[in-house]
């Protein structure tokens, strides 16, 4: 039928005729997906409740809408700092409570999906990850939101059928997060496929995120690629920010400053228009008595 | 001494006090590189006057300013067409007598450069000669702008050096365009490696062009290509364009028609100004008397 | 410390002095690492207890001594097929009873560790969940073999400290297996890395291992890609091998049939002893009367 | 016809029935192709007639049957060294007389194709130029043999293409070698595609060398890199060896002494004879008053 979803992506594919998939946030005006352009933003790693605090009101003022921050970490080397864990995730619930920006953490073992999904609004599944179909399922399972990072080196087809891992198991909410592939040259972290962004915006109904952080892998070409993100037709970003990047327990080469990030934001306002669409706002700050934790 | 040109490159490499080098071309106002965004367009091959005629006109009404056109073509095959050589490049003359855009063809040997210089405003070297030192020489003796496109898999730093290689004999004039790279993802033809925009402008004063068209290798995302590109700080675009796609000789799955590459211009002018930057218009075409095939 | 393994792997790196980690099974001759050379071979999926007995047979008679065969699947579309899961456990127990043959079968999640190491003599760790942390912790806890194959875009280095992610749990019998990465070339499945095999065997002190199979995604170039990989210094190869491969419900066009295993162990077998090493032969196959189906 | 040659190869394909190609050398046994495995050594560059002779005397003694040396070299940077020139062809003529090996030398530039092949008896095509049709296209009006080395980034089949292009000008004589190619892990110079050996010995009927030098571009694993081509079915190797390695001016990192060139061909001997091969010997020197530098 002519206005079936695609094959071989029966729930994740989209006709010219499937809407765009936007996900909403229960009592705010956020969405993610659709017109808008949404920025997410916050430090590679939870290192304390104060830096979070200070990243969390720095990149609300300057446009940010959602905050990112690492509780379990993936690490390459078992030698190295791999996140404060739960401590995290209550860190992220005391600043979401604080500056009402909803919280996206990432997930890396079944096992702790609930416990992960007590906390998050938005759970990330890693690059690492993008195989792990249990994980894909467990997260499934839940109704919340799943930012699905592609493989260092998935094809964007793979990138899909991860998404629709999740989907087969009832969780629509699939956001695909695009953050650069494995290749030859050393001049950047990753190598950002920005035809990719078309491409899945016409092979699927999903959003699709530009994480130029991890592309990068350093931290003066971040602002080029996240204008390059816009104009190519991302719905977001995902930006590592840190208030002091040099002293970052991971991924200091690639953490912009708040005031980089501000000027990034700056500079991105002008695309974003031209893209004719417009940057999400951040949801008021809830009244300081309504601070909790946990949600 | 701090104002010296980075090593590795003497040449190409540049400080934070190199000015960026602006090609002119005598007797008009065009320019490639400094502040304006210039488009180089027309068919991936010349196959006959009338068709590179009828290009001409409609991507210079679109805003295109100088016009492509493959006189000898690099085939994989041996058995593939090769172009109409010494003709093509009097086509080539003929319709720049015309339009007055000026035009940009590849020369493949050594041998054929002075050939090709006498009709060619601006000579491209291909991918798969970027690592050819000997032709690199030769261009590099002549005092006409070079287009140098990026091998399949040449590091940023490789093709930085082939610039160096050029201007080692003598021209300066050296335009270096991304075209994307070689990856595991066959969903495009290549993989544009839109983070080599802002690393190669970080790096060398030379103009930095992108081929949005090999890139993709399909149609339905150049356009998105086209705003990355300018949106991540690329001065020029060099795009395939047909007036019939597909009944052309060559790359027919990625040149665009008149009205698609009308629409591209339309879409790509507020990315422009996003960028703080203008479109290069086309010069004035010549009176109708001033018509002369060799220049 | 001269003695002293390399850093930055201080667990399965090596110095000239470490002596190679040989693998052994209780009440049997047979060994994984050190001087032989050891074939592990079966079907992709266990499909049916009676065609993994037939496979098993056969490849025993050929001169593999491990049976491998998949229970948990992991597959990039949820809707093909994913193994039998608990039952294809059961199969394998009651072949390995039979035959004598220790098992081989992947672990995919950390919840069927237990389950599947209850049945397994060597769990594998497959190449998409190779960035697994969690997983590797999982089977670091254990005190059975692990067979860890290389991710698709992994360098030598982070398989190296996937293995030590195991080993910091204690598990030190860790089985390193090269199975052809990403790369652009449509005309194998992967692209072998047979230098992987030298530079390994530099660098850790761990068994190193083949799947030659997987490398190709061809059946035609088996054979050479193990006589390469013995060459090379490999400690073993793990082979799919299925009675009638275009049955097989997956990998039907890299797997062998029993007699094209049986040709590829003869051809083997000067390769072999040409790196002065020898097969290391099937454990001799128990008496009827002590099959039992959980080990 | 079912005994015509494989398309889309007409000149370089094979089918069952076609023999392969053996290339002879006059007044010599020497041959390449066929059953026989033959052996080129020498230095990367020409450095002085001295280390040259050197360097010819001893790799003659351990087995090698030709003799490399660059004379022309392409090189990424403008300010390195690039090779002696005719100088360098003239000392590789008076090693030939002294020594009664073949001189192999890579020839850049189409315009010095004649007095390379004056000089050589076999001409070089390097991976960089592997797509400069111009100069495939010079050698091939040549009737001496090419040593066409893979590109880069050249898919097998595009490298079967590029002999194809020799071919085609009537040059059957056609030597195609593997060499890596670039790949994201930088634990090896490039990544040797050792499952190219039998994909091309099924696709084309000429010669399939390997180059494990540039594949390795570390001393330490070339031998067993030369195994494994061997063992996957290659018809020769070409290896880089200086007298002093860490005096070369070029390649010093992957150039073998005399000595590990001796060791690597008694370790090579037994993998030749499990292949059911012989190494082909290196024709008598000539009489000393035979001597001409210029064949």
């Amino acid at each position: 039928m002519s206005t079936s979803r695609k094959r071989p992506y029966p729930l994740a594919g989209r006709t010219e005729a499937t809407p765009p998939t936007v996900i909403t946030f229960a009592d705010t005006e956020l969405t993610i997906g659709g017109e808008g352009v949404t920025i997410i933003a916050g430090p590679c790693s939870v290192e304390s409740y104060e830096m979070l605090s200070e990243t969390a009101q720095g990149v609300r003022a300057s446009g940010a809408s959602l905050l990112r921050g690492g509780a379990f970490k993936p690490r390459t080397s078992p030698y190295t700092f791999s996140g404060l864990g739960v401590d995290a995730l209550e860190m992220l619930a005391t600043v979401r409570a604080e500056t009402g920006l909803p919280v996206v953490t990432e997930v890396i073992d079944t096992r702790l999906v609930d416990t992960v999904a007590m906390y998050a609004d938005v759970l990330q599944i890693g690059a690492r990850n993008m195989h792990n179909y249990a994980l894909l399922s467990e997260v499934g399972r839940l109704r919340k939101p799943v930012l699905l990072k592609r493989g260092f080196a998935a094809t964007i087809a793979e990138t899909i059928m991860a998404a629709e891992h999740i989907m087969t198991q009832g969780n629509m909410q699939v956001i695909i997060c695009e953050r650069g592939i494995r290749s030859f040259d050393t001049a950047t972290r990753n190598l950002f496929d920005v035809a990719a962004i078309p491409v899945l915006k016409q092979e699927t109904h999903l959003p699709v995120f530009v994480d130029p952080s991890h592309a990068a892998g350093r931290t003066d070409i971040v602002a080029a690629l996240s204008n390059a993100a816009i104009a190519a037709g991302a719905d977001g970003l995902i930006i590592e920010v840190h208030p002091r990047p040099p002293e970052a327990l991971s991924d200091a080469d690639q953490s912009l400053s708040l005031a980089e990030f501000d000027a990034l934001m700056r500079g991105l306002r002008p695309f974003v228009q031209a893209a004719g669409r417009h940057l999400v706002m951040p949801a008021p700050a809830p009244r300081p008595t309504q601070a909790d934790p946990v949600s």
